[in-house]
């Protein structure tokens, strides 16, 4: 067989497993907007079957043999790269047998609607035997693994491909020396939450308010759409399909429409992918960090900046009541507020990487065995208390408040903070080559997107970060952006010194 | 191999096509209601790709086997009959090449698109040669099949089983001998339409006026959701998730509160079906007719009764200003207003029939070559002004109004004409047992539910219609009763003799 009939085979399976993709996408859209909660199980064990079917064509024979053949071969660049992330990946998968996965695949989707109940009735005990099933089960998966690295060191790197514990501890430590004592000075200087943050405003006018942020951040209905969820997400289905959810809380507004950045920075980022990419391996981007990077960069860096909201305030106020008597400086400093606080995705720029130090100690914790479902809670609410010197009054607002163990996602948790400190080095690399706060004053933000479509999206998946971040900023990843990024921005805020 | 382990073969392969349907139904959900029309052409390619999965699963030579085999033993008589009607449909497939089938698939899923796009901005012509394109894969689908009847007739078969052509010719000959000249007399006395049909009502409070009738029809958000789309459907995820969609016509509120009745009819047949026939091919009723005969009992006999509103309709004049100075009395005599009209799915119950032959007159038509594409704009606005005395001024009020054939969905429309003769006579039958006029007034719809449950909806897909009718109304299907009904009802209504 010539390389051209390889590759022709090859596209013609990955198409096939984009299908599947697809549909599983939608299926889990549907399962996490508007699906009714009766048809739950049913839905779940049909989509685990059909997770179980893509695992077959995925870990056919006849595929195996023709990416360990094709690895062999010299083709393109990019289809080179294209390879070696799928026989990366099949590598992981290829010893699982097909009834393992597709139990897996079940329990991650029962346990996901075991998980909002038991949220909802802020209860651990019913939640803790699937936490512990889960935990086993990933155990379980990993060990077909031909890899002897410990199981937490695999499920860091699943996520972020060439990080390891020892990367994550550094990062953690600088963050610790170096971001802990300055927030200390912040919160000792005690400024109070303004009280318009916290003031009820209705959903009709956040949804108003979500229409103006669309249209500022050229976020296009013809390729999207804007759902609801316990749990903000974004969901890629095509590079003209990339639709997000917010969450609309009427004591709480901030939270639609930081919800709606964040998520719209991921939406941005899929679309604006190379569409020759569409339907391979690369058409999205290679690791969760560097997908994090994206939401966060639209969410604090842009989004909580005094720039991006001078020409859209006025708009925004004439929306909502509250904020009629409020300056844009003041709600700039608003939205910026730093708390000691006891939930993640509502945290301050400057808090949010303890959350994730607590979810990753804990991680870890569960995985090499000094810690253990039973009384995790507890441990969960001390940890809070002692980093952040505040205890969940019940544990819907602590060890329930995320949804990503129900999914088996262990390992995750840490790309949230990794992916800000890449964010900072994106936006500093964007700031030598245009003026984005120019931009974002003349209502411009089709500037900042075109700058990163250029830069970082249209990639894809082609590269590795530290690969992107060298040939785009000219070294691989270095915390110290982020670092001196937060310092800055706060101590200008709030005046104190770095 | 005993029958316990084919047996066991066949309900393992049933529940994997089952997960398929799950995924495709989930994906035709998703197109017609939410998802953004960009990314439409590459997610039909997707949703292509899988239906060919799944037919390579039904035409496997291991499941045409198995169901070969099966059909030769003896078994319990549920299974017996669940083995034949899968058999029946395998002999429709099994020699179809699965590119074919593909190809057909993908059509059907462009066409879809282009028919909207066509129908917005009333252009036949761009749809003209998509509708050719679909009659000749249609032809091209069905000559692979050992079955020498014309094309048209096997198309009527496959919508409704043991029908023929020369069965409906006998059909639609008798209404239009015994319903055309009594609607004649109605429509002599100019009775005019009533202008709060067509006076304006939000979206807000069309809304509020559906959440009224759900309660009123038991119809459960936690095993069903009301969606919005351009021609309203219902779909059936499982026996615990069946949807509807209306659509909202600020100018015409009582096209969303029938709409809504009528699928909420379908929703609550596949609700009602025998749990234990879930991821079976008997999960869904045999026939379309049947279908319809539940949705049409549900909008126009009791929906359009003065029973049936006579509790709730002080809550929807609360909610609609317009209403509020209109008796019972005269609102029931506004929803069966009967006009000669254009529009199929907006005509009241008198006309619905005439326009079910047009189309069924045309499709004989292009099926039998006597009507082709060319000019089929003015064939069908010839017929309308020839039966209902009116022609579209525009063809996206005549020939493009209809989604069906952009499926390829011919032989699909007389199923409905039949459906509403079915349903006069499932009442006729449900009146012998429970006063249905009497639960209606006291709030009890279950009580309707209840009875359909326990005679027709709980068997699924089990009986055809005829052994059915036969088994729970003494005799097999009798167009008398519609007749009867129709009349009976609109000489009492309008005051004319039958």
């Amino acid at each position: 067989m010539d390389v051209e009939t390889k590759l022709n085979q090859f596209r013609e399976i990955s198409e096939k497993i984009s299908a599947y993709r697809l549909a599983l996408t939608t299926l889990n859209w549907d399962s996490s907007t508007i699906a009714p909660k009766k048809g739950a199980s049913y839905r779940n064990k049909m989509a685990a079957l059909l997770s179980g079917e893509l695992f077959s064509i995925e870990t056919s024979p006849e595929f195996i043999a023709l990416i360990d053949n094709l690895s062999a071969e010299t083709l393109d660049d990019i289809t080179t790269r294209e390879v070696r992330e799928i026989k990366k990946n099949l590598d992981k998968s290829r010893y699982i047998p097909k009834e393992v996965f597709i139990e897996y695949a079940q329990l991650t989707r029962d346990a996901e609607n075991v998980w909002e109940a038991a949220r909802d009735h802020e209860d651990y005990e019913s939640f803790k035997p699937y936490l512990k099933k889960l935990i086993d089960m990933t155990k379980k998966v990993v060990s077909y693994r031909k890899d002897d690295r410990p199981v937490y060191e695999q499920l860091i790197d699943d996520f972020e491909t060439g990080i390891t514990i020892a990367d994550y501890d550094v990062f953690f430590n600088k963050l610790k020396a170096e971001i802990v004592p300055f927030l200390h000075k912040i919160i000792s200087k005690k400024i109070e939450q303004p009280a318009w943050l916290r003031q009820n405003v209705s959903i009709e006018q956040q949804r108003q308010v979500v229409e103006v942020l669309m249209e500022y951040l050229n976020y296009d209905k013809g390729s999207g759409y804007i759902g609801e969820s316990a749990h903000p997400f974004s969901s890629h289905f095509s590079v003209h399909d990339n639709r997000v959810t917010v969450r609309y809380l009427e004591d709480m507004f901030t939270s639609s429409i930081f919800a709606l950045i964040h998520e719209v920075g991921h939406a941005t980022y899929n679309g604006q992918v190379d569409e020759a990419y569409q339907g391979r391996a690369i058409a999205d981007s290679m690791t969760y960090g560097m997908h994090e990077s994206q939401s966060r960069l639209y969410e604090n860096m842009l989004g909580r900046s005094k720039a991006f909201w001078s020409s859209i305030y006025p708009k925004v106020q004439a929306i909502v009541n509250n904020l009629k008597d409020i300056s844009l400086d003041d709600f700039i400093l608003g939205v910026n507020h730093v708390e000691l606080s006891l939930i993640r995705i509502e945290a301050d720029e400057l808090t949010y990487p303890l959350h994730i130090m607590i979810r990753y100690e804990i991680e870890q914790g569960l995985f090499n065995g000094t810690l253990d479902v039973e009384g995790l809670d507890k441990v969960w609410s001390d940890k809070y208390e002692e980093y952040l010197g505040i205890r969940p009054p019940h544990n819907g607002l602590g060890i329930l408040q995320d949804i990503h163990w129900s999914g088996g996602a262990f390992g995750y948790f840490p790309t949230y903070a990794l992916g800000s400190a890449y964010s900072a080095q994106w936006m500093s690399a964007m700031r030598k080559e245009i003026d984005v706060d120019q931009c974002l004053k003349n209502n411009d933000f089709k500037s900042v997107n075109d700058w990163l479509k250029n830069n970082v999206h249209r990639h894809g998946g082609v590269y590795q970060p530290n690969e992107l971040l060298l040939s785009v900023t000219g070294e691989p990843f270095n915390p110290q952006y982020y670092i001196e990024y937060l310092k800055q921005k706060y101590s200008q805020l709030f005046e104190v010194s770095e």
